[in-house]
């Protein structure tokens, strides 16, 4: 099955849905253009259908390799790197004083999402990458930043993120690597490190490892980390890969998917490093990428959930069985044409576009938190993307597994059996509301630090929002939308309602709810981008302007979402208030034990 | 990770819920006692705990081999299979006079869930040969009995279906294997079959397949199938396997899960069969066994919803991470502390329990459609028989996935690395939703044909019974009950509503609302079992009888569904009634090509 990039969608929601466009008159993109961005997005379309979605199979099957220490990745994956290398797409959203191409990072987000849609594996190592360039930039000396910066922007040398040992994943804290001072200026790194993506391989000339460490004397828990610079490599006075360094790989995961990424376990024996931010400032280090790498983790939800409905898609339209009731001619009729399959395909791409409208609005907001010329402006987009970025890392990633697995069903039979690909995609999907933060820690997250920030003001700006979208729907000359504004007003009422409750509630009693609220809170902000996406498309077929066909699709599409997700939001509050009692009191623990 | 037969929560659905029980009063088990039912219950217990759970990951590892047409099961399982014929468990459901040993079909239901739990792959194999031996029972020849029976009845000899060929999936009407007669009675069946499960291997001494295929002349469509018995090697005089007939195994799928499990693509070339039942009538035929069928494979969504939830909860107690906010004492706390954590498992428990006594249910009414004394209430029987079997079918596979899923996410990164289990369950279980009619193909069952089974009757009586037990909870002593009424009756209401707008929509509005309508039975009736578990536990605290612990754990447990499940049933009216226009009119159409 091939993939081709959606590059009309990705342009729909970044430019119509999340106003990438206005981020030109922050003066900081001066080039940036409808034209700019659709050549970009075209580029980026080739790279992923026709290097990268060719090998995802191969990587699937093949898997990874760990001899002596050497990962070999699978068939194709080097060239295919190389290519990526070349094209210097690694620098995309990075700015042209550090190297890189210029572009806004909500691009380097659609750039994100096409690699992972062709190839999930691959993308996870430019994904890591990507991490790696921005704490250098906000975090490195002068010293790290040249040596390292110009060969990692290109991705010649590859990055990796350090975090999880043994007893210590969702709790960093947890840590025991440690660093001691070498006494000239750097540092010696021992300890274990597990689930180390793309850790060691065969792609780059050099592997810098970002590791999370503990130096002597250094308080216990989250206070005493530091964060440390570790080359595979030690560069020479040339600044070319020079001596080997004390880390290796010493496992490799037998994962259920994504079998192109090599995961290891890494081994630090006295490995020289250096100190990346201050001395114990390790985990403020570590903020600086998550918001970035708790978004790109969302894209790749919507990532895999647009590879499994272009597949699912194409499927239903080639596959015929039995006699569909709409549909004349002579059966046996493609089974697109049976309202159960092609009920299960509207709601894999209303939930896609929703995740995605999601993610690159997070991403537009977090351009406009750095770049915009107004400060107010400037902090409410940093508000906006502080509260969506759980919202973006967890919604998003449940619904690439639910759009996987929907797309597993259409294939009936045929996607229980690997040859076609749908299987992949459905464990591929499931990594992805596990790492960077499982999703049950992005509705900590959320209910715990980014609702009571400033007393719930960004939750009541974005309710706010939603609110005033309800107005614009309701005005509206075309009575779908009038439609859309009485599905869309009650489930933001019980937003409303849901975010008063949390507000006010116990800590455990949030707790106990954190996860239905994420979910309540994605499905209404989904289903509000769509709003304004069926807005813009409105707008598109009142003007007579651009593709009539894609605007009427997607006023189509919003109302499935609405009908389907929207109405069902208010039986949610049930969920969210909940509270720690139903989960804890005895007869509660006796519940469990009834096996 | 072990496996408990949960022997106390079985006989309470069975029991409490369900009123197995009762069947003795019909006259047709006179042995049966709770006595009874515990000896049996533990005795597969041991087989269940003992010899298969152990066998569990070996199968998924090794899976199978199949060369110059024999497959090899992995190993321990053709051993694992002679301890099950010596138990004598195929036949624990069929009557003495069959050589079974007379128990109700229910107490099959709670063995086949043992096996699943234990061992999907393993268990396979026994639910095939179940649903052969009903075939013989119900239309087999008194030769073919006579030959047969003894043997399959044992599981000496195994026993499959052959339905599925590459063009004739979901619609078995479009088959094309054709069967000649041969002049001495019996046929020429030759064809290909695909998706046979257990079709060859190495457990049994005869394997026995029930084919679909056409006879000269016969009309096109489902109106023009036969069923036929096709041995692996043909009885001799003594009924000993003797000639080897023209039916091989030509491939092996490479499925994403239930490795164990032998797929087999199998080929008839002018094989030996004799006809099962009269000459195009093998529709009919199968339609006999479709009920136990597909409601073993509902119990089969149980089996691993159960098995991933025991996983899970062990994990939980033993893995130790953070600190969590209710918890006295030193941190790191067991990670089932953490109210997150223990809401995902208080949801797989409840909704693993919900579809338990769904499945339950339905097999104890179908023992009364068949032993019942009174015809009435053999009827009234077989109509609520009739009604729950797509959505014991369907609901009970996706809440087999669902909970699969959540046992992932509990193990977090262990949860994705194979050596667990937990992904494993993940992978097998979603199988279930597809075999044996898509879950898809359930939903236009339920709204398509059962719904309006003279004129509404099952459905009406099962509202009915719902708002009997509204009463029974609005009038208990226990504010708990009350409160269940609260948040039950508004869920009943809504299924009332959807049956409703089903009974007057259009047909294809119809099916665009099966899938949906579906989950929202579904929903309601395993709430509606809980709820009737829960007056069984509160009359047993009122009277200080049986264990006391479970029974507030039962209450505890039905809460939580209520909160989490039932309150979010009115909520999915909007997804019932969404309607084929919005699916197939222009601007739909158009929804999903915008990629």
């Amino acid at each position: 099955m091939h993939y081709r990039a959606p590059v009309r969608d990705i342009r729909f929601a970044l430019e119509e849905i999340a106003a990438m466009d206005g981020l030109k008159a922050t003066g900081a993109f001066p080039e940036l253009s409808g034209e700019l961005t659709q050549q970009v997005l075209d580029e980026a379309g080739k790279l992923a259908n026709d290097v990268l979605a060719p090998l995802n199979r191969t990587g699937d099957v093949q898997g990874c390799r760990l001899e002596d220490g050497a990962v070999t990745t699978p068939e194709g994956f080097p060239r295919a790197y190389t290519k990526y290398v070349e094209g210097g797409w690694q620098g995309l959203q990075f700015s042209t004083e550090h190297g890189g191409m210029g572009l806004p990072k909500a691009m380097g987000c659609a750039l994100m999402e096409m690699l992972q849609s062709a190839n999930m594996s691959f993308g996870l190592g430019p994904m890591l990458t990507f991490g790696a360039i921005e704490a250098l930039i906000a975090h490195g000396s002068r010293q790290l930043r040249e040596l390292y910066l110009p060969r990692v922007m290109t991705g010649e040398w590859s990055a990796t993120m350090n975090l999880t040992e043994p007893q210590a994943g969702s709790d960093v804290g947890a840590l025991t690597t440690r660093a001691e001072p070498n006494g000239d200026g750097s540092w010696a790194i021992s300890g274990q490190k597990i689930y180390i993506t793309w850790g060691e391989h065969d792609c780059a000339d050099n592997i810098v490892h970002l590791v999370l460490a503990r130096t002597p004397g250094s308080p216990a828990g989250t206070k005493g980390i530091s964060l440390f610079l570790v080359p595979k490599f030690i560069p020479d006075e040339e600044g070319e890969p020079g001596e080997r360094n004390g880390v290796r790989a010493i496992g490799l995961e037998h994962k259920m998917g994504i079998h192109g990424s090599p995961t290891c376990t890494m081994e630090y024996d006295r490995a020289k490093g250096w100190l990346v931010g201050e001395e114990t400032k390790g985990m403020a280090c570590m903020f600086t990428m998550m918001n970035s790498a708790r978004l790109n983790v969302g894209v790749q939800g919507v990532a895999i959930a647009e590879r499994a409905y272009q597949q699912a898609l194409e499927f239903a339209k080639e596959r015929k069985q039995g006699r569909a009731p709409m549909t004349p001619g002579e059966p046996p009729h493609a089974i697109i044409e049976h309202p159960d399959v092609r009920r299960m395909l509207a709601i894999m791409k209303a939930k896609t576009e929703a995740a995605r409208a999601i993610c690159f609005h997070a991403a537009v907001e977090a351009d406009y938190a750095v770049h915009h010329e107004d400060a107010e402006e400037r902090a409410w987009s940093k508000r906006r993307e502080d509260l969506l970025i759980p919202i973006a890392k967890a919604w998003s990633t449940d619904v690439g597994v639910e759009v996987a697995s929907l797309g597993v069903q259409v294939h009936g039979g045929m996607g229980y059996v690997e040859e076609t690909g749908a299987a992949q995609h459905y464990r591929d999907a499931r990594i992805a509301p596990i790492y960077e933060g499982t999703n049950g820690i992005q509705a900590i997250d959320l209910v715990g630090r980014k609702l009571p920030m400033q007393g719930g003001k960004p939750v009541a700006e974005l309710i706010e929002d939603f609110q005033e979208t309800i107005e614009d729907l309701a005005t509206s000359s075309n009575p779908d939308l009038n439609a859309l504004a009485d599905t869309f007003g009650p489930a933001v009422e019980a937003m409303d309602a849901a975010t008063g409750w949390m507000l006010k509630a116990k800590a455990e009693d949030r707790l106990a709810g954190a996860t239905a609220y994420l979910k309540l809170a994605g499905d209404v902000t989904g289903g509000w981008l769509l709003c304004l996406g069926a807005l813009a498309a409105q707008r598109r077929l009142k003007h007579g302007e651009g593709d009539q066909e894609h605007a009427r699709g997607r006023i189509a599409l919003t109302r499935v979402y609405a009908d389907s997700v929207l109405r069902a939001v208010p039986g949610l509050l049930g969920q969210v208030r909940l509270g720690a009692d139903a989960l804890f009191d005895p007869a509660a623990i006796a519940m469990l034990e009834s096996a």
